[in-house]
């Protein structure tokens, strides 16, 4: 019996433990931190901006986002923001790249299901020593045959990644929260991909759901995706 | 005719292209930034023990140094510093970030020499984003068969990165210029090391040479590295 499936990516942040909760904690306590100065809505704007335009230099993770703050606080204040409260920027930052790995549930139980069947991998994005410090964390390093971190989730890096892992996208499926990242590169690719959402999406990383594609599901639970599996490798 | 060395690796920053130059450079602008605030002997020592704190939650790279500015700055000056200033200190970031990479002499016909008659590889250490930035604008990633980012360079870390490609640490030479992290880890590992020295080494990336170990060279320049690899091959 040949099977469809010979690999199954997992993305990090978001899929397999909570990221953006944290980030929107960190800029809860970064609005009320600057309340004084500037409504939530004008700050939490003029911050978007900021990361916007600061991508391109900094690319995605906590240290660039506290650098971002800092400009930002430094802007809407008119370079009126005192030391101190650069300094609580600075601690928020620390703050949130310390905070424990908190995995999302179902999570373990997903991937026990299919270690030893599947071929499993984790596939994230971000900063290097900030994702590799959570990997070691989140204690499922052990369960992944290949972990790669890698700076952007376009569809070369994941051919790259499949190629030097000798996997057919024909028989790869990702699974990930992000439309923008973990669905339309790998479809593009001639992979199949899983969208599990998470409660929160980052506004750079907003993108319109291939609904249409017959190499894309929707799931409402990472705890669905065994089935999925079965179903695709017939015997579900 | 079995030749000893398989594969040669070569770090990226200080032995490829400048690195701890345009470090220097900032750090330059830093002082004279502080000037009337604190001596650059101050501000230096202030700074190296804030990093040195910092490396474990940071790791390693420009983010993580601005980071670092910003928060001496604001101790050096007791918190009396204006947002004005924190602002340059973001842009020198953004400036080093943002700077040519510019390789160091000798490297391209080095590269040149030894492609296609051994496996190439670049194993860098730091910021992903920032050493993908490099590697691309190095014009040099087409030289190597295999292009490894890492968060730290330990043995262990080395030892997945050859299972990985399957090398043989017997067969396997790594070229850089920092003895904690181009040398010591790969000797421990069986493998052997060049130290092609910078003229510039971060304190924390100071070591003792392993001058007694007969798999560790120090050359003076990197053009030298065909013919020490031609001499270990025998056909030199």
């Amino acid at each position: 019996v040949t099977r469809v499936l010979d690999a199954i990516a997992f993305d990090g942040d978001d899929t397999l433990w909570h990221n953006e909760g944290l980030f929107s904690m960190t800029q809860e306590r970064f609005r009320a931190l600057l309340a004084d100065w500037v409504s939530p809505e004008e700050l939490d704007a003029r911050l978007l901006e900021t990361e916007r335009e600061n991508v391109a230099v900094y690319g995605y993770g906590v240290k660039g986002f506290t650098l971002s703050m800092i400009e930002s606080a430094i802007e809407v204040t008119n370079g009126n923001v005192d030391a101190d409260t650069i300094y609580r920027i600075l601690s928020f930052g620390k703050d949130q790249l310390r905070h424990p790995v908190e995995l999302l549930p179902g999570v373990e139980a997903t991937i026990d299901a299919l270690a030893g069947r599947y071929r499993l991998m984790l596939i994230t994005k971000g900063d290097l020593f900030d994702q590799e410090s959570k990997i070691a964390r989140s204690g499922l390093a052990d369960h992944f045959d290949v972990i790669e971190v890698v700076h952007e989730k376009e569809p070369d890096i994941y051919r790259r990644v499949l190629r030097r892992n000798t996997i057919d996208p024909a028989q790869f499926l990702m699974v990930g929260n992000s439309v923008r990242s973990d669905v339309l590169p790998v479809l593009e690719l001639g992979g199949r991909a899983a969208l599990v959402p998470y409660h929160l999406t980052w506004e750079l990383e907003v993108a319109e759901p291939p609904r249409e594609h017959d190499g894309y599901w929707e799931l409402e639970h990472i705890s669905q995706v065994p089935e999925l599996v079965a179903r695709l490798d017939g015997d579900g």
